[in-house]
């Protein structure tokens, strides 16, 4: 074996284990909040009985969230059944065998708290895991049901409407439009631009995102065919124990309703890993995406490789940094004024902006916490003269200054 | 010795060793953040020349940085050396001459930082412990800065009309009224009041709060006399770099401008602990506190006991529960409706509610992330018949059935 052909099966080991281990965090989220309110439970028995006086329907309300954990754990079983074993072609179908489990509470109870880490089989679990767990679920709900429409109308709007604006169906076949979407979650921002004819690929590099995704896209049949409790892990700022206990039905529309022989496909992987062919792409929408970057330029450099000269980039998003005060994780954190500085020089053209947009990320809009980002969209173009080397302040000023149509509402810092 | 003395001498201990910790802590801040720098910038230079092209003011920029960090740590230091000397009667007045220190870069930098926590002295920090300066540091923002009043005049006036209406002063003589703020931070509401002659103590657990409050209330002598960088330690969401680097003035007023002869101080304690007298005050105001304790039926107990019959709790915030997933500390969660529930089976009466209050918190105005409470209001008394147990079913039923004047605007669960 030489050392090429080592080093593959050494990162095909690591992808596999990373799959595995992110099915069990997905099976393990059940118990994990189960154990959440057995602890609630022990706590309440330790209060004096003046204490349950006051509260004595406090267990009888954490039966009723029992019941909801173990109704979405049966669902998460269902997404990685049915999705799970095609994922990577089936290679790590034997796997999901031994992860799936019934909904029986008392199986549930079998793993046991290990300091900060949980366990599950030979995987130990951080709150940081669960939370991505926390954090697809949620995904369903903002990408796949009624509940959603408020937050996507906000973001995923700005893509569509320049969108049709710049690839107008009526002068252009949308199918000769190719239109990527990093950073797709879910997959609905693609699907709806899939909806309008436009040959779409989501990208995707969290296997937390992709599972759900998968089931989302590929097994679900019929509209609000499925039941999720999404706020059943949120034990502050409730108003009432019902919101904690809310449900939420998916999807709000059927997932294969699109138009025949439409190019629709999700592509799993590391954006600036997978995506070098130059000139390819007709435009590129990010949403909520490009922070997700060690090195935010590493991301500007892709998209302004991979776009066709000509082609348009569309953003929309805050500027949260991932990877921000994760130890041991770099993180390059431009405010946005130097962000789009970087755009510019790289030889963007801004056609449009607008900061200042509120719009909230899988919000539950009964919290008495709500977290609002005050987002920025920009529409910036790839100008045709391909030439100039991107990194020649001479070049690009010449470039700016003959493709200077900016509409930009915010100041311009150059 | 006997074993209570022992105990004594052993809780001073703690109690030395928590101060001494956290007047470290407040020391530690500065260095702390320019180490945070220090990986932004090593980090910028690791990256090509082609994106330092993109990016060239970002070193300068990280340099106006750090002279902020440098700014405020010299305030650190001034707040330390006024203050806590006098705190705990300045038995702990040897340890401050090594805690503080000048604010020379070099200096600074000498502490290295030992994976997930960083040393200073004997002590070592977490980012807990650095997120708890950060708050004390925006609290000067929130309670004594122009720019904190709009989160003032939203949670801050509740409480002021409701005494000004409850206990006119035009009808009776307001130093005769005692007014007790449990949670008080900073001391702005308690001082407002005291402003208004009322008879007022604030009470405060944290150090984190009380050293930064008697800095203010004993040392700040003119309007405006410091300047502070409160978001310098924000990385992320900014829409340009000045954002970051925007300083802060205060106070907006002169603490020292109160009526003569006015009854006004701070206690520094666990709430529950130090307040044990019963029928002692006829008004209790709890602006985001109720939630920071373990048990939030212990804060009722205690507001029960220690309010006068008759007397008024007037309440305001989220229900954000402080221990809740913090591991090894217990914590009680209740909904509104269930904690309502329980202020009212504890015998109070509502007087009025309201509800979905949005209300900031030491939030920075110009982020692209911002976290917004929907908050609760609710004024709440103690009715004049003291004779009940409050855990009688039966008498708390026959009580409410007497004293039903609710005028509550959310549905009553009973």
């Amino acid at each position: 074996m030489t050392g090429t052909d080592e080093e593959l099966k050494e990162a095909a080991e690591m992808d596999h284990h990373h799959f595995v281990k992110t099915l069990s965090a997905f099976r393990f989220f059940g118990p994990h909040l189960l154990k959440r309110v057995e602890r609630s439970r022990a706590y309440y028995y330790s209060l004096p009985s003046s204490h349950h006086k006051l509260i004595r329907e406090f267990d009888d309300n954490l039966k009723k969230v029992e019941e909801c954990i173990l109704h979405n754990n049966d669902l998460i079983a269902s997404i990685i059944k049915h999705s799970a074993p095609d994922i990577f072609n089936g290679e790590h179908a034997c796997e999901l065998n031994g992860t799936v489990g019934s909904s029986n509470g008392t199986d549930l109870n079998n793993s046991h708290a290990v300091g900060p880490r949980e366990k599950i089989g030979p995987f130990a679990f951080t709150n940081t895991e669960m939370d991505k767990v926390r954090s697809a679920l949620k995904q369903f709900v903002r990408d796949w049901s009624v509940e959603g429409k408020p937050e996507r109308d906000i973001c995923y709007q700005f893509v569509l409407n320049d969108v049709l604006e710049l690839f107008n169906p009526k002068k252009v076949n949308p199918a000769n439009v190719n239109i990527l979407v990093p950073g797709a979650g879910l997959g609905r921002l693609a699907w709806e631009l899939a909806h309008l004819g436009y040959t779409c690929q989501g990208n995707e590099w969290s296997l937390y995102m992709l599972i759900p995704a998968y089931f989302i896209l590929n097994t679900c049949k019929q509209v609000n065919e499925y039941k999720l409790y999404p706020w059943i892990g949120q034990f502050c700022n409730n108003m009432s124990r019902e919101d904690q206990i809310t449900p939420v039905h998916f999807p709000d529309v059927c997932p294969a309703d699109l138009p025949a022989n439409v190019q629709f496909s999700m592509a799993a992987g590391d954006f600036v890993e997978i995506y070098t062919d130059p000139n390819t792409w007709d435009c590129i929408a990010t949403v909520f995406f490009i922070d997700t970057a060690h090195n935010i330029l590493s991301y500007l450099d892709t998209i302004w490789r991979i776009l066709k000269p000509g082609g348009y980039w569309i953003n929309f998003g805050p500027l949260l940094y991932h990877f921000s005060d994760i130890p041991g994780e770099d993180s390059l954190e431009l405010s946005y004024t130097e962000l789009r500085l970087a755009i510019k020089r790289l030889g963007f053209e801004i056609v449009r902006e607008k900061s200042n947009i509120q719009c909230g990320y899988t919000q539950n809009s009964s919290s008495m916490l709500s977290y609002n980002y005050n987002c920025v969209y920009g529409l910036f173009r790839k100008p045709f003269i391909t030439t100039i080397s991107p990194t020649t302040e001479t070049n690009v000023t010449k470039l700016m200054s003959t493709l200077n149509t900016t509409t930009s509402t915010i100041n311009d810092m150059e």
